[in-house]
């Protein structure tokens, strides 16, 4: 039941289906970075989601029947949460779980054919090493809540083909603000900048 | 006792001492790759290692002195590893513990004035991820075990910066060509690639 998304893209989804889809998923982000909060880390989170094979079966049903599939609503069991996960430094001492290597390991291992109808979401624009992981398994989209108070390597993504949506959420920038303002030194060293001092 | 690289990089050190370095990190990441190996895993491994602050004030001395510092020999006290690693894709399920993110993590958490006097050895030319990983800690030496079973993103790491040496290792190579050869899928799995079948 499998077929390559080039044959299917997200452009072929109705607009408010993927609208809808997108608001889920920073939702599910934003928690996944208040819970990180919550527990002392940094307030970063990320979720993995597609379209269920039977709801692109809908759309695709729809399409060839009307022409056009806009007016298909998404229902909650239309998507599926592949991973999730937050920035666990702090938490567990990780210098590789930001929030997006926490949910693509939270996913666990999946095919490349899998990847490919995914979206990831993501509070903050996504560092170096996350848009690698992104690249690396050909995640075709990814939406970010804000990149004011960081900026990552987003100009990458869409150099290799990736769709990149900014949402410039404020509740996700306000909350960044105040960890920043709080741990400025954890925050420098989750991205690798200096000032700080070594740990020898 | 800490002093940015930039005004003492890696060309001050004797050519030697470097050239023995290499050495011992490539041994140590085929050793993990070998690990990888025994346990049913996908054979890469990786070590980040440095000179010891000792070293480098012998080398500041003995460049001071004498205005060269050819002679100064490495000694295995010299050498500081920290952290090693391999792929555990097969043992943990893992889509992000590559040999290179495994070594990162075993490495804990470091001040980016720790990460720029590293070298990252890895058995094989690492993937967008690893090479992300990289880049976001502004390793700036990377040096690579063959990049013949796979290309990575090499390229990007030198044009942003990072010297990368490829030491093109008949050891490593006939370890991946014979895990290729063993298991084609779950190697394709690993790189993103497909044919596979999706998970869900
Ligand atoms: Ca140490
Ligand atoms: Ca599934
Ligand atoms: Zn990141
Ligand atoms: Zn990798």
């Amino acid at each position: 039941m499998s077929f390559p998304l080039s044959s299917f893209s997200f452009q072929d989804f109705p607009k408010s289906a993927l609208s809808q889809l997108d608001k889920v998923g920073l939702e599910l982000a934003l928690s996944e970075a208040k819970l990180g909060y919550s527990e002392g880390g940094i307030p970063i989170g990320s979720v993995i989601l597609r379209f269920t094979e039977e709801f692109e079966q809908r759309v695709r049903a729809s399409r060839s029947v009307e022409g056009r599939s806009e007016d298909l609503s998404l229902r909650d069991q239309d998507v599926e949460v592949l991973g999730k996960g937050h920035n666990l430094r702090l938490q567990k001492g990780s210098p590789t779980l930001h929030g997006e290597i926490s949910a693509l390991e939270n996913a666990g291992r999946l095919k490349a054919a899998v990847y490919e109808k995914c979206t990831l979401y993501t509070t903050l624009s996504p560092c170096s090493m996350c848009t690698g992981a992104t690249l690396l398994y050909k995640i075709p989209r990814v939406v970010i809540g804000e990149n004011t108070t960081f900026m990552g390597d987003e100009e990458l993504l869409r150099q290799r083909g990736v769709e990149v949506v900014v949402v410039d959420d404020s509740s996700c920038k306000s909350l960044m603000t105040k960890f920043i303002e709080e741990k400025p030194e954890e925050w420098n060293e989750d991205i690798g900048e200096l000032p700080g001092t070594t740990t020898s």
